[in-house]
Parts: C-alpha cells; sequence; structure tokens
C-alpha cells in the first residue's frame, strides 16, 4: 500500500472531506474518502502521534465518584452521555487541553493525570482523527455557567453501581469511547483509572 | 436544540458530508457539518437506535487469546492495530454481521455472543457514525485467503501478558475502541468479556 495525494472535496471550518489517491497492494490506483480535522490529513503530514482531541475520564476521589456529561450532539439530534473533552490547540500539552475542557464543560479542577492512551483514531475507516483518553483525578463543585449558546450540557457525579445501572438504560445514547471506559469502570471501579 | 434541515455537500460510495441547520439554545439559527455513512443522517431520519457498524472483540477460549488484527488504513496512512469490523447490511442482524466480517478478516467462526452494547456513536462532534461492540467466543485457525486487494490484514492470537506488552508499544498505532477493549482486557482478563 502507498499513500500519493489528497485533494479536498468540500471543507467547513471544523472539518474537510479529502480524496486520497493510493496504490493498492497489487499496485492498481485507488481512491479513499478521508475526513479530517486537519489542513491535509495524516495520510499525507505524517503526523500520526498527536492526538486531535483530548477525552477526559474525570474521578472525583474525595466522593468516589465518576464524572458522566450529558450533551446535545447536532449530528445525531439528541443528547449523549459522555466525558468531557475537546480539540489540543496548537502546541497545546495534553494536560492543559484536560484541564481547560474539564473547566469549561463541567467546573471542576484537575488535580492529577493517572495515565493516558496515546493517539488512538476515531474510525479509521473514514477518518483520520484521533484523541487522548485522560485518566484523572479531579476536584471542585459542577457549575454550568460556561457554557456557550450551543453547548448544552448537564453534569453528573456517579458511583459505580450509578455507572452499572446509566449502561442498562436503553433509551439513551453514548459515545463510544465513553461508554467502553464506563462499563470498565462499572466492572472494576477506581483501580480501572490508575497505572 | 433544534434539528431544522440537512443538505448534502458532498459525498462519495462510503461517506457523506451535510450541512445541517439547526435553532441552537437561543433560538438562533446555526450550522453544523455532519459526516455520515447514511442517505440521510441520523439528526434527520431518528435512526440512532441501529448501529451501522460491528466491531467483534474475539476471544478464542480453547487458546485463552483475544484475537487482534493489524490492518492498513488509508485515512493514517498506516497499520493499525484493532479488531475485526464491518457495516451491517440492511436488515442484517448483529450477530450475522459479526460471524460473516470475523470470517472475512480472520478466518475464524463465531461460537457465541457472550454481550454486546448497544448502538455507541463513534465521534459524535463530527459523525452520526455508531458501532455496536460484539464481545464473543471464537474457534479455528486465522487464514488471510479471504482478504480483497485493499485489505491486508494481519491476525494475531494474544494472551492477556501479550496485550499488555502490546499497547505499551509506542511505535504501533491502535484503533480507539479497540484500545480501550484491550486495555480492560489486560486489566481483567477473560472476565471482561462477559456479563
Amino acid at each position: 500500500m502507498k499513500i500519493i495525494d489528497a485533494a479536498v472535496i468540500a471543507e467547513s471550518k471544523f472539518v474537510k472531506l479529502f480524496e486520497v489517491s493510493y496504490l493498492d497492494r497489487k499496485g492498481h490506483r485507488r481512491r479513499w474518502h478521508v475526513v479530517s480535522r486537519d489542513a491535509r490529513p495524516k495520510c499525507i503530514t505524517g503526523a500520526q502521534s498527536r492526538p486531535d482531541a483530548a477525552i477526559i475520564v474525570p474521578y472525583h476521589r474525595r466522593k468516589n465518584k465518576l464524572v458522566v456529561i450529558k450533551e446535545y450532539r447536532v449530528p445525531i439530534g439528541d443528547y449523549q452521555y459522555g466525558f468531557p473533552a475537546g480539540l489540543l490547540d496548537p502546541g497545546e500539552a495534553l494536560a492543559v487541553t484536560a484541564g481547560r475542557e474539564l473547566k469549561e464543560e463541567t467546573g471542576l479542577d484537575l488535580v492529577q493525570i493517572y495515565r493516558h492512551s496515546p493517539a488512538i483514531f476515531s474510525s479509521a475507516g473514514i477518518t483520520d482523527e484521533s484523541i487522548a483518553m485522560v485518566f484523572a483525578e479531579v476536584e471542585g463543585s459542577p457549575s454550568l455557567h460556561h457554557n456557550g449558546d450551543s453547548e448544552e450540557i448537564e453534569v453528573f457525579l456517579m458511583d459505580r453501581q450509578e455507572v452499572r445501572d446509566l449502561l442498562q438504560r436503553s433509551d439513551l445514547f453514548f459515545g463510544a469511547r465513553a461508554w467502553l471506559a464506563m462499563d470498565a469502570f462499572a466492572r472494576m471501579g477506581e483501580a480501572y483509572l490508575k497505572d
């Protein structure tokens, strides 16, 4: 397999659609459509190691509770349960993004990062988007006054049984990465979050 | 928040880009770009409950090993470690997709599904794509003769320590959902896969 080039088909402020030309393993030229947050997709830039975004799995250790948010998402036209998340600014360190987005979306403060994943890919069949999962201790009280007009976020502090019960609700929607982390937390508790 | 309508901006065989108009919580009309695998995005159709794809977390119980694949992905221009996965055909049951894609990508046979997630969203900030995680027992020996010209897949059977070691490799790339499931398996073993 060999990448040849990429042409922009459509673009908006937050997302671009590219047509990537490549040679398949028989040497035939083929095309693949790639959604990217970047000016050029990672198959061209080679910048696979830097995550586009941070997803924070926040643990309020003093209250022994996981912090879960409920947020309206336009693409699905409904509310989704998940975790605070946001894009890394250029040159910004992962821990800085994590602390900033946590504060903006929940009002809580980052105390320490227990562990984090490398840049892992959201859905590599259609997009080069990557995120890092940041497992972290947080403190403070949730507040909502940081929300913008297009953000509608509710914050919940949940113990292990409450997370387990939430995952049983067939009338709710979940982010995939958040569902997997909530499911593992429900099974393992606090130990899941730490190295 | 209220969805108004969606217009196609660009389309290819496997993915479409839509501009969705909606009213924000102050009643102002705004637009959001949405990537979808469907003819119309889920914020319009309301079909949020049916997953677009299945991701199989295959456990070879007789060998006590997790099945991991390494696959070339055009969007990232490199190989990614993950699990067998594929799109549900129209009307196809999740278990059928899981068995078919498992066979196509690894040569292994589905024995039983231990548990599965609901439709969970890959990255709801940019796409309505959803997947279901299917935790399953498999059997047989891996083979590669089912691969197409654009598929380049290697199959590995790994015990818990081998999965743990794999996740430590900073020179490799992982799918986000796969990384989370591998990480939980490395911590919990076989019990992670079952209800």
